[in-house]
């Protein structure tokens, strides 16, 4: 039923390959299927103003999308004078995100910026912003640790995210594009390893939901973080 | 154990006061607790670009805040020569809310925009903006149908928003700014008259949750929303 | 003659109502007939970096309009990404206003800025601005005198403005909308209690004036400053 | 008195050199003294799109300053993203001094902006620039004249401005920059060669003034305003 | 004697890899050493405005850096508001170069833009850009070619581009970041297959070089064009 | 053969006036047959952040267009929201240019800003800038060593510029926009008094050079950047 003949509970193939640019603290490329993102960690022994003095660190990120990254060529934002508000949400739900398996006090007062540049867009950027934005920032911090400028862990848990929606009638776990235009239902599942909430944005374009099917969403969204968890596990050894 | 002395499931008390503009096709002025804003609908005779010809219409919103609707003063958006993304994410959110209680084919190609200005902030702006510019819209639409510009009336349902989250550690509805501050997880719950869901976006900062917690505040919000569909329903007999 | 009915030299009713947002060092709500503008007064303890250790204070304003204050919707300045060349000019002309009736010495070196914003537009906005911007400043500085932060009065004496015009070729006080949009020449008054003027600005879009017209039509400002300046005092007791 | 020794009524030497760029239809360099603005006239067969199918033309203005016309390098506006406040509000000025001495009917639906760059800066700049703008102006339109592309002469009236102000307690006539830097009360006034007025402007900053010397400037400006008209003739012949 | 320690005329390694997004019409990654760059062509079936029914089409270009391509993070173009001189520079070159070896009439009325996204720089990357940018244009014009879109091949030659400059006293072929940034000369040179030259820029940053100089670069400049040429060919058959 | 009636090898007459403006610590206005450009050289005791603390000095450029300089009127960079990427180019080469003939040791920690307004335009406007902005930073630090700010001059040559060009299959000096505007091959080429090269720029737009005619084009601008030389020297006693 499902364009790509997938089951409605299966993901994607993902893969995510790290140490991908030589500059970056740390750095992978994920795919989730057809959708390419980029992911740097920066570390800069700074934090933003309103930080200063506070003994914690702050992590934030950026993301972007190259512009003939989707079907038809998108303009360029720097050239637009501007992200758009699109970018600005996603940059700030990926930002938030990573923050939420972060101990602040233990990262010390530095700021690490994950960047996740958009190569190829089929469904899904966001997501995957979040789950290799998070190996970028592991593969940062293990930096970190071993040269002995933090000393305990300041990562609590794996953080990662997957999108479900209601596409022809039925919950469907980790939409691509075609299902994605389609699906009058959707969200952004982001959790802990343990499963535990982060976040969670479900909207209907055109549509609305019961609870029964929000739940039935979140059902698959579990199922698709334990197997994203597992990818980045094996990425970071 | 509420700053404001409130029951867990208490909402501030709420006042829409209609036709507060001459010029706007609806208006009203909402004030849920201390926060109030200002909301107008405006009725176009044209679509945007992505509409035109598709037989459709297309409802929209801006959100602003005054600059001194707030305890410190904010910097006036329109001097700093760009919405913020705080900004542009909640003014997405309200258009998105609001489109899916219309019926777009019943409105025909013309477009209503609807802005809600924070005149004073006291936690909650988004949705008393939702709430408030569902007002402002059935009013609009009210006037097309007087004058017979459209036979049957495009607008399905109500649409209202509350906020919920765990304040120390409770579940509670409706969180004021003293509240919303304090707060490691709070949502915003939008949904039809009926109880079905339109958007809902729970996040943490700093913090995480469980469904058993999700599914408590969204009893909650189902609680609010009623009061909230009780409260739009005798301002605009 | 007038199209609502008013003598030449009839005023609009004026009403201010004071203390109209919570968080404001001082605001009021200025109606001039259908005009509507709310004014708040912000204290901050800090001057612009021109004015760092001179031992004086500031006093500045800042413009704009809601939406749909307008009979048809104007674009929100914030999302133009600048605030168009006629908000700049009045708000220029609300700060330079206010100041001539401020003794910057006596405030000492902090800054007050002073918003208005209107809600409803009908004529004359400019100059309600400043009117009630005074009252709004008079509020903020008493807090500033009750609480001992400032000795003696900074304000000299109350400042108002009102516009007026030649209309269907007779000079009439206060012009609404629908007179300002047909008279050639019109001028904005800016006096102190005693009649002392501040910024005369009387300009003409395709026609012209002599001295003796702008005599008459200072005459009738005189008469216009003194039921404003009347009416401010009532507001402040 | 005069820090130039000049009376309290004397104009500074005034040059208007016509033809000195050969590709604007109209030009000249005026110089006040040690202020030097060099203007432009160009005609464009098309109005903006509020004029459109009006039968009426457009006249309208831009200033600038060159960065260093002044005595410290002010920045580049194009550097900085927009025009000021100041300047906005002078080119708004300048189009509205030089449309009221046009009949734009008789103009025909054509557009004339005049630009006027600040070469050297010495006070009195804009009204430098309305004497001098007007003298394109003329000229551009003796070019359409000529060419038999306009029947009628479409300029009604030179258009002439110049400033006064109260310096050390005295109405002068012609401000330069220490006494502009000086003055409390300063106006700009706008007039026709019969003396009818266009445009008045009279501000204080720090100060207040009454009738009577509002009445004086108004004595001298006329004077002025007449030395400037016979400039401006014997440019334009 | 060359810190990565080649020969003086010695390229570093090269690889292109084509094919590397599905979206774009053509693409390629070039690896120029550790200088990575994305090249994308996209065909638009529309020209600027400026080239409207001339009957030819248009080849134009942009180019980015993602934020940590380099050794320290730049900041984002998008965030700042605007493309930085450099970055305009880049893309204008890029264009110019590629139209040079374009017939735009055997193209036909369309626009093809290449995207060049550096992905890691290490010195040379609009050299880069232009060599790779071209195997991307040149797979979307065969396309064009196997669609029937067009009859005969617009393409007239390779274009390649290489870096040369003085370095620690000797001419050095395609200077990798540590030589770039000690050099005090450095040109880029731009080269049809046959070596006629379309672009020369060679500057010194407080130094100065004699025409024998530039001829001994010109010298490297042939051999290195030659070598990209072979491997632009062997990737695109 | 050329329209101008020039031989190959010849300049257009070469006027520089020094002296042009009262404030600025050098200026001239240079003439270049119809090009005619403002140069003014500003002294500042700061340099940009990235030289600070560095005993070094800097200098810098910036360029513009009175925007009816041109045969029709461009618009004025200001009110576009910013510097388009051919100035941005510009003032970057004019500064570049300068700056390769400064010992900014000797100059001591102050930045000179040297801006080049094109008052009028006929082809080679950069070329005719950094001449001009050479004379105008020359006088501007022969006031630095009469006033004894600095012991040694600073100034190591002059620094000129000239285009030359292919125009009508002939290799041409000083190109006038006739020439600049049909021309296939074009060059700028920025020299020392003694002939060493600065900055080479030979750009094809739709066509290709040899080396033999670049060489040609060489000759070509020695000769002329001689004559240049004389000029300046000329202006500059």
């Amino acid at each position: 039923m499902r364009p790509s003949g997938r089951n409605l509970d299966e993901m994607r193939p993902i893969s995510i390959e790290t140490g991908v640019t030589k500059h970056a603290e740390g750095s992978c490329l994920i795919r989730c299927g057809d959708t390419h993102v980029l992911c740097t960690a920066t570390i800069e022994e700074r934090v933003p103003p309103f930080m200063r003095n506070s003994g914690q660190g702050w992590v934030t990120a950026e993301y972007g999308m190259l512009p003939r990254s989707t079907t038809s060529r998108m303009r360029r934002e720097a050239t637009q004078g501007k992200q758009g508000g699109r970018t600005v949400e996603i940059q700030r739900l990926i930002g938030r995100a990573l923050r939420a398996g972060v101990d602040r006090v233990a990262l010390g007062e530095r700021q690490i910026t994950v960047d996740c540049d958009v190569i190829q867009a089929d469904g899904g950027t966001r997501c995957a912003s979040i789950t290799g934005g998070w190996v970028a920032l592991r593969l940062a911090v293990n930096k970190l640790l071993k040269a002995g400028d933090i000393v305990s862990d300041p990562l609590l848990s794996n953080v990662a995210a997957v999108s479900c929606g209601i596409y022809a009638g039925q919950p469907v776990l980790d939409l691509d594009y075609p299902e994605d235009s389609e699906a009058g239902v959707d969200g952004n599942f982001i959790m802990l390893a343990n499963g535990r909430l982060i976040e969670t944005q479900m909207s209907a374009e055109g549509a609305t939901y019961s609870r029964d099917q929000m739940n039935a969403l979140l059902d698959l969204a579990e199922k698709g973080v334990a197997e994203l968890v597992a990818a980045q596990n094996a990425a970071v050894i």
